[in-house]
């Protein structure tokens, strides 16, 4: 697996890429400059969140395509995050995945009701994602919980409540700015697919891990929060025994079914960019 | 009904803000500031969405109660809606409801994340809006759909791609963006209480038109929009066919019970504010 990590990654992306121009295709009239945002928001990311729950899906023994539409939908959300993250109130970024940030190519205006648009839409799609209406709706409970205050936005706001931050105070924002959504996306993964309740925890806290993992290595890249607080080393030697951890949990839980997760511990680990 | 319009109302704002207060109680610690600006954003409102809500679960034949959370999910959207559209890049208002404006009292950045939250908090809500978890999902069905772009969002991004408008394309705008979260507030009480399908369409069809007339009143209050295009005379005219159109439907449908239904709508075109 380990040398046909990337081969994999990018196999994956191409079919959650096409899912994605699918769900939203853009249409003409008044709403094709709200849509043609809305793609453009979604273009040239790594993917790693629904990467993370087709894998989560297929570990738990099901099919990674009856979780494509809530890995899309995860897509979604973390895109409109970056989108209002881009915006000049916020870190005034004018680029972003390469491309000019979503303000900087549609206006400000335009940039706050993309973002809303793609939230909005990441539920309504979450509302088909699967045959079973109880199973959305499980997805729909989780999907809102990490997203919100108690995950995501809640890390996003206490990220921006005071610029100086202690460890414990670092570590509460990343565990929810980065760690909540993908967590959720490995628990997305095995709920979409039934999996049984101790599968869905495992994959849950597998998750957990790999999401601090995530945004440590991108905290060492950036030499920002943690590996500021920390050192450089010692964050590495932190996400290592994090991923170590995560990796442990799902072989013990999977066997052989959990190599492709290992491979995307590995690779969020070793990541340069 | 038509004396106690006033007291009714009052009433069920009282009801709904008791609800409101109680569905976002303010945590301690970090997430501190963004309740209490989520807070903020939702105070002072008239609360005519959530009101239409509780009236139309009556109209059907249920109780108002097992539509509160789903019609507090309503208002909170509509609240998030307000809080991004008074940002300086979008209509830039220092003063909303009679209080300042979210991004005046907590900043651009809280602002932007304030309405996040809301968005995401009232989808989490309906998870457990009522005891039916397939009610539920189609709550968030109807909801999500009325607020993105094919409604609400739709609306609003139609709005700012041209300052020049036309009969028509303002007519687009106002069903969009006013009117299809009112005509889902109708819906969705009805839906609450799992009401039969031709009552769910009357009340749908009745909150389309009075989406319709307060958007057409707002006009002419503000001097703009369909009230600058076809004259305040002929926009009242207008608003009140449609009024006369809807009262019709739902007496036709629910007799005596759609008594506090057409008070609203006539209160809803006879307000000067």
């Amino acid at each position: 697996m380990k040398k046909n990590i990337s081969g994999y990654l990018k196999e994956r992306k191409t079919v959650i890429d096409k899912e994605l121009s699918s769900l939203l295709a853009t249409p003409k009239g008044y709403l094709k400059t709200i849509y043609t945002a809305m793609n453009h928001a979604l273009k040239g990311g790594k993917r790693v969140r629904p990467i993370l729950c087709l894998a989560c899906a297929e570990a738990a023994g099901g099919k990674a395509k009856d979780a494509l539409k809530a890995a899309c939908a995860i897509e979604i959300i973390h895109s409109y995050s970056l989108v209002h993250d881009d915006l000049p109130c916020m870190d005034n970024d004018d680029y972003r995945r390469g491309r000019l940030s979503c303000h900087k190519k549609f206006g400000i205006a335009n940039a706050v009701l993309t973002g809303d648009a793609l939230l909005t839409c990441a539920f309504n799609i979450l509302c088909y994602a699967t045959k079973s209406s109880s199973v959305n709706m499980r997805l729909i409970e989780v999907l809102s919980y990490a997203a919100g205050t108690h995950g995501m936005i809640g890390g996003q706001a206490a990220d921006i409540v005071d610029d100086k931050k202690n460890l414990a105070m670092q570590e509460y924002i990343n565990i929810r700015k980065t760690g909540a959504l993908i967590a959720a996306s490995c628990k997305i993964g095995a709920i979409s697919i039934k999996a049984e309740k101790k599968d869905i925890e495992s994959l849950f806290k597998f998750g957990e891990h790999i999401g601090l993992v995530f945004q440590i290595v991108d905290d060492i890249i950036d030499n920002e929060g943690l590996a500021k607080i920390m050192s450089k080393k010692h964050a590495f030697e932190y996400a290592e025994s994090l991923t170590l951890k995560a990796k442990a949990l799902i072989i013990a839980g999977f066997g052989k079914k959990a190599a492709p997760l290992c491979a995307i511990a590995d690779f969020v680990l070793n990541r340069t960019h």
